[in-house]
Order: C-alpha cells, then sequence, then structure tokens
C-alpha cells in the first residue's frame, strides 16, 4: 500500500473514533442519561465536537492529498481519495468561525422553536428562522456552487444532486401522487379501527425479535433501546444501536419503526470493518441510506407477502390482533389519507409532504419566499397537493425539527430514498421472481444478502449516480416509484 | 479572580469533560456495549485516554502554576493550586514511553491472568506478574520516594500515606481481627440459609428502589443498571452510574451491592458541580470514597436499627423470606466464617484479606519476596491469619484481577475505608445519640446530610489526614473500627 495512502488513513481513523465516541454519547443522551446529565453532555459534546473538527480539517490530510494526487493507486484507492478530497473541501471551506456562530444560531432556534409550536405561535419563531436561512445561503456561498445556491446545501447531504435535476423530478412526482390521492378519496374508505388495540413492552419486543432474527441482524454486534423518537446510530459495523419507541394503542408504530430502523442497520452492518473510517467503510448518500430502511418499512413490511408469515406471530405475540384477518389488516396498514403531520403519513401522500418542504426551503434559499410569508405559503401548498388546510401552526409549518437546527437541503433524501428503493427493488423482483413465496415463507435472508452485495458493501466507492445505474441500467427516476404505488393501490382500494 | 487561575481552571475542564466522556465509554462497555463492539470500543478508549493524558501533563499548566506560585489567592484557591501541582507532577513524572509499556503489559498480563485462574495454572501467570511488579517498581522510581518505593505506589490512591504509618497500623489490626476471629470460632455457628432464596430481577431492584429513595439518591441526575461486576462511575455530579448484579438465590448480593454503590454514588453527588473539572470537585482519595460506600454498606446496612424498618418491605418484596424473623435475619447477615475469597468476606475477616495483600505485595515490590513464591506466601499467610488454606491458586494468589492491571498500592484502601468509616460514625453517634430510633423510623436523610457536609462537599480542599484530624480530632487509629467489631459481635455470637 502506498505509504502516503496508508498515512492518510491512520489520520482518517483517529478522527473515526472520536466520531464513534460522540455518537456514544449522543445514544446515550436519548436512551440511558439521567435527565440533569444534559448540561455537561452538551459540553462533552462541544469538546468532542471541536475535536473531530480539528482532526477533518488538518493540514496534514491536505498535504497527503497533494502528495497522492501523482501516486498510482488501484481503481478503488483512487475512489477513496476522490471522496476523502470532497469531505476535506467540505469541512475547510467553513470558517470556524461560521461554523460556531451556525452552532449557537441554531441551538438557540431549536429551544425556541419546541416553545413556538408548544404555543402554536409563529411569530416567536419566525426572526430565528430568518437567521437560520441567512445562514444556510452563507453557507451555500462558502461551499459554493453553480446554479443554484440551494445546490450546495443538498450536496452535503446528497452528493452531486442539483436542484435543476431534483425540481422537475419532484414536480412531476407531486403531479401524479396528487392524482392518486384523487382516485384513492373517492374509493370507499378503508376501516383501520382494527390496528388500534392496547400492547405491553414485551409483547412488542417480542414481535419485533422475530423480525430481527429472520434478518440475522446480529445481536453481538448491536442493540433495540427505546427513546423518544426512534433513531439508528452505528458506531462501527460491529457496534449498530436502533432504537424505537411505544406508543399508546398503537403497536405497530413500534414495529414499523424497528422496520424502519433495521433497515439503516443492515446498511451500517453491511459496510466492510476493515474500511472503517475510510469513505470505503460510509454510506453513500442519505437518499441511499434511506431507500434501505423504506426497503424494509415499506416494501417489504407493508406487502401480503410479508404479512402471510408475519401475521400468525403477530397475532400470537399482540393478542388483541386475534379476530382480526389478514385481509383487513392488510388492508388496514395500507390505509391513505392526507393528513397534516408527515412522520404519521403513508406512502403515498408522505412524498407530498416532503415535496412541499423542498419547494418551501428551496424559495426561502433563494429569496424568493420571507420568512415571514411561510405559513401561508405552507397552507396553500397543502390546500394544493392534499385538499386540506392545517387548523393551526403546530400542524403546519412548525411541526418539523430540521429547519431550527439548520437542516437545510435534507428533507428531499426521504423521498430519494423511496424513489431509490423502488427503482432497486424492480431490478431485485426481476432477478427473484419468486421473492413473494419466498417471504410468505418467512425466508428474509437472500434479500438481505442482495441489500448487502448490491449496495452495502461498497461503501462510498461509487456515487449514488453511478451505483444506481450499475445497478438498474438507468439513472434515478420516479417511475418505478408511481407505477408500483398505481399498482399496489389500485389493488388496495378497487379502482 | 485571579486570571492566571481562571485560565488553568478552564484547562483542567477541557481534560475533566474528555475524561468523562472515557467514563461514559467504560460504563457502557461493562453495561450495555454489543459484545462484538470491544475491538473497536478499546481503540476509541486508547485515543481517548491520549488525549487526556496530553491535556494533564500540557505545559501551558506548567506555566500557569509556576505563575501562579506568587499569587495572591483565597485559600480554597490555593488549596486547588496545591492539587492541581500534585497531579500535574505526577502526570509528567511518568514518560509516554513508559505509560504506554505499562498499558502493554498490563493488557496482556490481564488476558493472561483470565486464562491462569481459569486453568488455575499459576505458572502460566507468574512471568507476566513478574513484569508487572517490576514495572511497578519502576514507577515508584519515576515517581519518587523517600522511604520505601511502595510509598510512591500508595500515594497515588491514598496521598500522603506512608509505608511506616501504614504497616504498624495493619500489623496491629490484624493481631486484633485474627483474635476476634478466635474468640468467634469458637461461639455456636450462626445457621444463614434462610439468606439464600430465588428472587427477581423486579423483586431485588423493588427492594434497592426503597433504599434509593430513602436516601434521596437523585434519579434525574443517576441510574441503576446491571453489570458483571457492581461498580459506580460519575461522569459529574448530576450524571452518575451505578450498577449492580444478580447473584442465584441470594438476593442480598444484589441489596447490599446497591447500599455499597449507593455510598460511591451519594459521595460523587456531593461534589459541589460549580468545581467539576478541579480538584475542589473532585473525592480526597479511595480511602475517603470507600469509606462513604462501607458507610451504607455495613454500618447502617448490616445494622438491626437499619433492619428494623427495612425487613418488612424486604418480606413484602422478596416473598422467599416471609417465614424468617428479624432476629435471625439480622444474625445471618452478619455470619463471620474465615473464607478464601476476599470479596465475599464478612466484616471481620474482610481486612485480613485486604493486610495479606498488602503484606505480600510491599514485600514483592521491596524485592523480599520473589514471584515464584507468592503462592506460598499467600497460603502461609492464610494459615497464619485465618487458620485455613486455599484448595488451590484459584481461591488463593489468583483470584483478584488488580495485580494483573497494575493496581500495587491500591488495596490497603478498602481497609482504610472500613477504618475511616468508623472512625467518623463514632463522631457521627455522638452527634446523633438517638440515630438509632431515626433510622428504625426509615430516616436516612439527616445522614447523608451530615456526610454531605462533613465530606463531600469539600472536594480535596482538605487532605485526608487534615479531613479526619477536623471531624474527629486526631489522625486515623484502628481503634473505633476494632471496638465497634468487638462490641457488635460479642452481642451477635453471644461470647
Amino acid at each position: 500500500m502506498n505509504p502516503d495512502y496508508k498515512k492518510l488513513l491512520k489520520l482518517l481513523k483517529t478522527g473515526a473514533l472520536l466520531s464513534s465516541a460522540q455518537s456514544l454519547l449522543d445514544w446515550d443522551r436519548e436512551t440511558y442519561m439521567p435527565e440533569k446529565g444534559i448540561t455537561v453532555r452538551s459540553e462533552m459534546l462541544e469538546t468532542l465536537s471541536g475535536l473531530v473538527h480539528k482532526h477533518k480539517t488538518s493540514p496534514a490530510i491536505g498535504k497527503l492529498l497533494t502528495k497522492l494526487e501523482s501516486a498510482s493507486l488501484s481503481s478503488q484507492e483512487k475512489a477513496c481519495v476522490r471522496e476523502i478530497q470532497r469531505d476535506y473541501l467540505h469541512a475547510t471551506k467553513l470558517p470556524s468561525h461560521f461554523v460556531k456562530k451556525f452552532t449557537e444560531v441554531t441551538s438557540t432556534a431549536t429551544h425556541v422553536w419546541q416553545e413556538a409550536r408548544a404555543q402554536g405561535d409563529f411569530s416567536l419563531f419566525a426572526p430565528h428562522l430568518e437567521k437560520v436561512m441567512s445562514l444556510s445561503r452563507k453557507k451555500a456561498d462558502y461551499l459554493g456552487f453553480q446554479d443554484h445556491p440551494y445546490d450546495a446545501l443538498l450536496d452535503l447531504y446528497e452528493p452531486e444532486l442539483t436542484t435543476k435535476t431534483l425540481s422537475p423530478l419532484f414536480a412531476s412526482l407531486q403531479t401524479k401522487l396528487t392524482e392518486l390521492l384523487q382516485k384513492i378519496k373517492k374509493a370507499p374508505p378503508i376501516d383501520d379501527q382494527c390496528l388500534f388495540v392496547t400492547s405491553s413492552k414485551e409483547e412488542q419486543f417480542a414481535l419485533a425479535t422475530h423480525f430481527l432474527k429472520a434478518v440475522h441482524l446480529n445481536h453481538d454486534g448491536a442493540r433495540l433501546d427505546l427513546s423518544a423518537h426512534p433513531f439508528c446510530m452505528s458506531l462501527h459495523p460491529l457496534d449498530v444501536r436502533m432504537t424505537t419507541a411505544l406508543r399508546d394503542r398503537n403497536p405497530l408504530f413500534c414495529f414499523f419503526s424497528v422496520l424502519h430502523e433495521a433497515g439503516h442497520a443492515l446498511y451500517d452492518q453491511g459496510l466492510k470493518p476493515e474500511h472503517y473510517g475510510s469513505p470505503l467503510g460510509e454510506a453513500i448518500s442519505l437518499g441511499i441510506h434511506e431507500s434501505q430502511s423504506r426497503w424494509w418499512e415499506t416494501r417489504i413490511g407493508q406487502s401480503l407477502p410479508f404479512w402471510k408469515h408475519f401475521f400468525p406471530l403477530l397475532q400470537k405475540e399482540i393478542p388483541g390482533f386475534s379476530s382480526t384477518t389478514l385481509t383487513s389488516f392488510y388492508k388496514a396498514i395500507n390505509t391513505v389519507e392526507p393528513s397534516f403531520i408527515r412522520i404519521e403519513a403513508d406512502e403515498v401522500t408522505y412524498n407530498l409532504h416532503i415535496i412541499l418542504r423542498f419547494e418551501l426551503e428551496k424559495r426561502l434559499i433563494e429569496g424568493t419566499l420571507k420568512v415571514k410569508e411561510l405559513p401561508e405559503a405552507w397552507n396553500e401548498t397543502m390546500r394544493t397537493y392534499f385538499g386540506i388546510t392545517p387548523p393551526s401552526v403546530k400542524e403546519g409549518c412548525l411541526q418539523d425539527v430540521h429547519w431550527s437546527c439548520g437542516l437545510v437541503g435534507y428533507f428531499p433524501t426521504y423521498t430519494l430514498g423511496n424513489l431509490f428503493a423502488s427503482q432497486f427493488f424492480a431490478v431485485f423482483t426481476q432477478e427473484f421472481p419468486n421473492w413473494e413465496e419466498r417471504v410468505a415463507s418467512g425466508d428474509l435472508l437472500f434479500i438481505r444478502a442482495w441489500l448487502k452485495a448490491k449496495i452495502h458493501t461498497h461503501g462510498r466507492e461509487f456515487s449514488a449516480h453511478d451505483l444506481c445505474l450499475q445497478i438498474c441500467g438507468k439513472p434515478l427516476s420516479a417511475e418505478a416509484f408511481t407505477h408500483y404505488l398505481d399498482q399496489k393501490y389500485k389493488d388496495v382500494y378497487h379502482f
């Protein structure tokens, strides 16, 4: 191995170890930390975060990258250097004083957002959101862009994707989804009351365990705990932490959360441990990561074959489902209904929520929408896409934490996840025409193996675009996804 | 505040924050870490530990200390600087290459010790113990000492205590304990079979909770979890982690562990949060720390008044105790019997185990005992102190992990804890002549308040010696402890 390449990897590994320590501190804050530990925890995280940033921007990395420009490397090593270069540029483009200011402003904004949402008062939050958007615009300037400032922000979460590509993709998707929603609204509604039964934590975890065992989600190298909001955090491919949450009279919230987070966890476990610390041991993009969680949560978890195997287990573990039939259960979990809250949305409307946020944040960044106009623009778009108007800002533009945290350019990756998942799924079903029978017999391992070989194992060797070409033979589009939705919901709603 | 003093505290705080992060990584390793996470966890800990060491030995600290020599400071600030100076000297006296070597040798030794203990084969461990002892002797040379190399090691855990003071103290204590043990052995034995009942985790935790509530061990700022061996770890006075363990058919193992660890936790919680990161926010010594755990575990937890209140709760939570009487229960938990294993020993024999280790490790360090002679020296001392001979090295010199970890000079602090606790307790009972009635009525808070005001709140402002003088009006001796044991066990064993 080239000695400079080796040195570079060693430098990165130290940063990764500190970053993993930071992740554990984050995980513990959300799971087991005593409430009063929060102040010192924030200081601990700030200290570690400063050290991680120092490592990421170390001039030694820059020097080694320059030396490696003319080195003879394997194609995988070249890909690795390309990605390190990318990260290094990102990290060094933002001046320290700016990073500090951004952290302060978003920290206060998050605090105020909680208060404003509780009170349903947008005017409290507006001045802080103005600051966040102005700093995000400045961030775009620091990072640099060709066509649109939003490109620079999007690129942080979904490398190389541009507003120019995304805008028409989302616009046509919105039209199709709104059309499909119209059809569904005209069909007789589904009664989903059978889903809302009482169940203990033990019962819900017992059910989740059946799934985790079926996908061989390695328990010596992963955990499942409770937190306020489900998440997945990876310290290393051999130490992955998932969480789920319990909701009163809604045991499937826990189960589908586990499927979703397990999708992320399987990706993290599928990365090669020997590449830990280098881009070859990291996930490609948030969109690809989300494709894995949505794959298990929706494409598998909301499918009929899956429940042919799991429905008897559900009835065994959670007695409240004993008088329900598989057919009515399957329809109930696939109920589509326009609603105000993104995180509770079904497969069809979920992406309309995302497209709405994308359109609004893009306009906020380019300056064609003012912060004070946001609540009305939100409600107007809700009417256009869903045909409903939020009763207050609590169910409107104050519902998500993302903007207060400065996560602008992040929302689109949720929908990209659904699109990637569907496009990959189309290839998967061609390779496994009998997948429904296998899944109905409880076999899920062949799916995990396929995803690992096609996606997980490569780390960031290929870009999302190249990986998509490699797997599907064509670039990302909404076609596979809308085709899937049309077919499935025609059947569920009989139109 | 003096600006240099302020700068010094700020530097220390960063080190403390990293050190707390390290503690959390340690805690997680013992509680929730998936098994396969161990390799990367060790690397994470090594990286953090290197950073902590770098902070502790930073030349900036040395410069500020020099500047502060002539500064005008309050007496508390002076005490703080004195302790920072002490820590800085300790940290800088050991060269990095030595610290690295020490870590490597003890890490291997610990690994081999496990194997050697499992096989009951001392010859496997001997060469590694030789290395550890030789490096420990070298450590003493680096640290420096006046009379005896053991002083330098002892001073790491019990500042300012010397072999010259400790040897006669322990020798006379040993004579008295062995005499008391002789008397007890002649008395009719106590039947303690009533203690060994089956009980669930929930029952054992419910019982522990009664105690934790009674001492107001703040649950917003502390946790209790399970681990293989009970311990207490403090990240900050507002984030203290205790663990306990469950033993088959021995629910009191869990309960007394909780009392012990709660004693440590109450000390950690009693330190002032505003002094976090400085010696004023740290515990004085391991001996003083242990005095707090042994106070609650033995002086309170093995007392009759305590069980007058807690016995009905025990019977309520753990039905297996329902047919036992308070009198026979009290005798059973105070059974004295010579045994081979330190951690299972009673109040009387426990310190004989410690004195044995002290005598042997002192001789290993001064070179008057060779490693190969250790098993026989151990057995001979067991015969002299206890009148019994271990059947194998598993129950003999291979039972404790300490030496393999390089913890030489550490053992005495266990007995010092008992001695300090008893000497403080004598003062406490003078101040609260009705303590037994109050405890019997379930009131434990006044005890916590007394310990906090007398000990916890001062951090390291006073040395253990000065604090002892301040509280008791005389230096540490074994008098209060042996007096307590004589009185108590005369009553328990009717001699």
